[in-house]
């Protein structure tokens, strides 16, 4: 993490000011490390979906946090997409021997975390704060917020009927037809202290909507009571990056999620279906064609080169986003 | 497990008869080990001191069962003497960067076992049928038995207050000077099903009580509720190995254990405590002056080479109780 220091904090924001960044995994992960890395980490706050939460093998398991997480330390598997680098599977392996489930791929050192986490919650502290412990221990130094210290699980339902996420996503494959998405617990949930702190407070600059799966990576966050009213009250622009480039999606189901939701996979369809909520939107290159149709439902629109393959190309995008909620 | 086939049944029992053996950890698995050796998986039940399971970390640990499968798999850590063979510590050192407990050594194969275990036992199967799976799995055939299906959780009284037995055993090393045992819950634990029905019926040819420690791991099996009147009823002889050898343990503390409750650290000592229970006991040739003494409290006795350092000695020490028993 020390090959690219933060740039001087008055070039991207005014002093005092902060942003708030909206993530999902490993999509959003690339824009939040990209902006981790223009940002202090007083400057910048990255609120996790935990919609994707799950209990599995007594393990409370937090994919998104976890993606996040991984990612700011420098600690996840580039080539694989998930997970961490240098990981074994001796623990999966034994229990795979034993009868046991190992549909869901848990990784040794990942095991260690979810050990923890598991741990200190039944010992009574919120994901918050164990989230802050798993963080500083990793080095991560920006501020990673659960949606919500309230449990809530996307459902998935489907043709082969209701799913719980991880069921959908990693035992079926994404394989079953979306019909919609529920949030189990969302009625009772409130939104993270300091994520509605920020919300409610004056000092961002900018809420990036980082270029996760709207339905079930987004969605969940922007569905938390109150959230979804803050945002709009907010002073500060509401910036989100297209999950979509050119028709599909870089990674996950958004684009098959969006055929079988009878939508366009397009990034222009994402860009409604966050509707009034958007001050503005960044597009890919790739789509520049769409921009103006866009634009014409009221949204700033920027066209950018989005697909991040190099940490290069995470910093620009972060940087044009910043630039972007500099405009309005 | 194949360089030793079982001899012949009838060289060891009369057709239909069976061995019922009780044990703690290491040392009762030796001589458990020994007894598999002779006896087919119909003619030998081994039941396990389940005082020192405990909820860890949100698994269920079971040490003395494991110890005994994984000795019987032929998977146990000899030079250690505890754990496995070619265990790896991955998701432990990970949790100890995080700053969680790692004072039980947990090591990757083996949480693959507490991670099956106790996800089984979450869906109401019972710590029998888990250690059913588990030992079929593991290819051991020979009836691995808890004491009881029903939790019980010995306390350690000690200058240092009541600790619960892992936290005297691991964590405090046995240090603390103890006062006296309670075990948890026992009052409402009832004998494990098979255990019982071995226990009630006529075909035991012998009850073998390993060397293994008679406080903390023969003692919980012994009081639970039934045990005791049923071991006194059944017609075979009970033969207990001491686990004291020319004044010390083979391994763990019960020399210590008894120094501290003012008892004599002997054989003799030991073949006190069982008291009338016991029809016969073996004792090392180390502490063949014993033998008198015991003797003329109405125990038959019996010496005999009983440290176990190779499998043979395990095998010739399982010989000797079958043929001790065969006496009767």
């Amino acid at each position: 993490m020390s090959d690219s220091s933060p740039l001087p904090a008055p070039q991207w924001l005014a002093p005092g000011k902060k942003v708030l960044a909206l993530s999902g995994g490993v999509g959003g992960a690339k824009l939040a490390l990209g902006l981790s890395r223009l940002l202090a980490p007083d400057q910048l706050s990255i609120v996790c979906n935990t919609g994707d939460d799950f209990d599995h093998l007594g393990l409370r398991i937090c994919p998104d946090l976890d993606t996040v997480m991984y990612t700011l330390a420098g600690r996840n598997n580039v080539e694989q997409g998930w997970g961490l680098a240098g990981e074994t599977w001796r623990v999966l392996d034994a229990l795979g021997q034993l009868g046991g489930d190992t549909w869901f791929r848990l990784g040794d050192v990942d095991i260690g975390t979810h050990l923890a986490r598991s741990e200190w919650l039944r010992r009574g502290e919120s994901l918050s704060a164990v989230t802050r412990r798993l963080s500083l221990a990793l080095g991560v130094s920006h501020p990673l917020l659960p949606m919500s210290d309230d449990p809530v699980s996307t459902i998935v339902h489907s043709d082969q009927g209701a799913l719980s996420f991880q069921h959908y996503f990693v035992r079926e494959q994404c394989r079953p037809a979306v019909r919609g998405f529920e949030f189990n617990g969302i009625g009772q949930a409130r939104p993270q202290a300091e994520f509605l702190s920020l919300l409610q407070g004056g000092d961002l600059a900018a809420i990036v909507i980082c270029p996760s799966n709207p339905f079930v990576s987004v969605d969940p966050i922007l569905n938390v009571p109150g959230v979804r009213a803050a945002l709009r009250a907010a002073r500060a622009p509401v910036i989100a990056v297209s999950p979509i480039v050119g028709g599909i999606a870089i990674k996950g189901p958004t684009a098959k999620m969006m055929a079988e939701l009878n939508m366009p996979s397009s990034a222009a369809a994402v860009a409604a279906h966050y509707g009034d909520l958007l001050d503005g939107f960044i597009v890919d290159e790739t789509d520049a064609g769409e921009a103006e149709r866009i634009a014409a439902s009221g949204v700033s629109v920027r066209v950018a080169q989005t697909v991040m393959k190099s940490l290069d190309d995470r910093i620009m995008l972060a940087a044009e986003a910043l630039r972007f909620a500099a405009a309005f």
